[in-house]
């Protein structure tokens, strides 16, 4: 069988309004939410404010399937664009299960929840970061080894996109390719 | 908004081949698949085999919406009914999200994995047990406190029914009705 | 090396006060507790009241080490005679780390959290059942299939004691012996 | 009651022989542990190899007590100075653990994972990071914002040290000021 891709879409929050979401990386949310969906892929993230909600607005649009994996234990929390809300009851620590979901990951701009995805995106899936859009996402390739690795050994390796639609095509061809195949298991459990 | 119901069905595994699932058991659990699609519902389950796969299958001959939340990292592991594999790398903890993801729960027969999804279900999810699908569904009322009870302070209550098209109705009244009001949040973090 | 072996005592919390712990338990868990730190076990529980409360006190009064893996966030839920508060912020779903850090496990009493455990522990630990302390270890025996299975398929097998020095005795040998190897990963990830 | 301090020390592994951990961090991470023991605080790491191992045997040196939270299933994948070996099988998701049980967090070197450890101390435990030992903790400071922030909005501060001794009393200090309260719960479970 065929199963949908499952995107992931990892970005900053609006819940702290002192420190607003950049209105580009809402506009390239619900851009890349909207493409996601005109491609038959699933829109997966923390299911919350900011770019979790834009990119849910953006994949409803185009009448796409959206699924937020949440913290707490009230579906009522969901931004009113995910259709499947599951509640977790783990607090942050659902961000591993929103990345774990995933066939591959896209980040847009980002606080500190938004770097703590991509911490754990790096090493197990393809992984593509949307430049231009604030916070984290425009400072990474400054940051990582070679501008890419988030280790010195390079064992894995992150991608860049420069619009939605790029972004969106990237990781698709990733996770149809070698970068996608499932180690954890076996990566998870080493020393 | 309106979301459609989130039901997850546990039920035994076919795991173990010298340890079969009961012929009613699958038989029940294709068809409460297919009448929670036909009323709109998503199933969600553990994604595996037997009363897993069995409700997948119903689901998907009625036109719904199947999510798997695997143990392992491995979307393959899903049955091929599963349209949404969540890998979550947990191991059987992740019984207690596939709990935690619903609106309400029903019970199909059962091995030792089901009766801790049961536990994890009493005290914060309507749970409707569908007798007469053998395991721990058909054993659970003669020894429950007062029959319907896992503790004896009876803070919570299990429901019965006695075909698929009950219990599906079943859980459909509850999860509209009080019981559904989330109370983890509050309940898992007291003494 | 030799590390001290980790027996996770399970059984009635005190949160409700309608349904009080039954005094023999209380009693029975601190003797365990007692036996458990004489023998240089390190005692592991939930943290919280009732018997986890009456257990680490009986290991404290004996110069043991105690382990309280919490629910929450706040390492003051933990009672007073833990010395190492992990504080977990999963709710219930750290019954399932509880039992996963054991070598082997003792039940006494038991409501519906340590019903949980319990089904946790069986496929995978060492696990005895100390009668006579009310709740569900009195009940077990005999809802059990053949008085000490909890799958039909009988993969595993619980024990049962009849008094703290016999339990406390028969943990340290099932953890010594053929069943107390790990086999988690292999079981966790099949299907 | 006072409980000893729960100090995490997170810092890079030695599973990849092509990435070997600096030595100076191994002798840093050995120097900790070991003022951390003679300070009485507890040592909890991964309780694997590298700067695990380094602080687990540095506060064995001293007579502490070390805590090793493993990802995996079995208690021998834990190096030989943990004394206390909690087997998750929650793979890499078990940093999260790690850093929730703390007290207090000193990071040492790094690699991807800890990096993973660092975002989830960053909010709600007290942090030092140990510069002169190499991977990540040479390069926070640098790549922080305002050199002390992981997130714009600066909602909580990173600290550093120069030397083991100042990081231990930096910890100590850290540990029992205003930024020690939890407040996990309410962070965690908001949008």
């Amino acid at each position: 069988m065929s199963r949908p891709l499952l995107v992931t879409v990892i970005g900053k929050s609006a819940k702290n309004p002192s420190d607003p979401v950049p209105p580009q990386a809402l506009r390239a949310a619900e851009e890349v939410g909207r493409l996601l969906a005109e491609r038959g892929a699933v829109v997966v993230s923390g299911g919350l404010s900011g770019v979790m909600e834009a990119v849910s607005r953006g994949a409803k649009s185009a009448g796409g399937l959206v699924i937020g994996i949440l913290p707490g234990f009230d579906k009522r929390d969901a931004n009113e664009y995910v259709d499947i809300a599951l509640t977790t009851g783990m607090g942050w620590m659902r961000n591993t299960l929103t990345v774990r979901a995933a066939d591959a990951v896209i980040m847009i701009s980002g606080g500190i929840g938004t770097l703590n995805e991509l911490t754990v995106a790096y090493e197990d899936k393809p992984t593509v970061i949307l430049e231009g859009t604030g916070g984290w996402s425009d400072r990474i390739r400054e940051i990582a080894y070679k501008g890419k690795h988030l280790d010195e050994a390079g064992i894995a390796e992150l991608h860049f996109a420069k619009t939605p639609a790029e972004a969106v095509d990237l990781a698709h061809r990733l996770a149809a390719g070698p970068e996608a195949r499932p180690q954890g298991a076996k990566r998870e459990f080493q020393s």
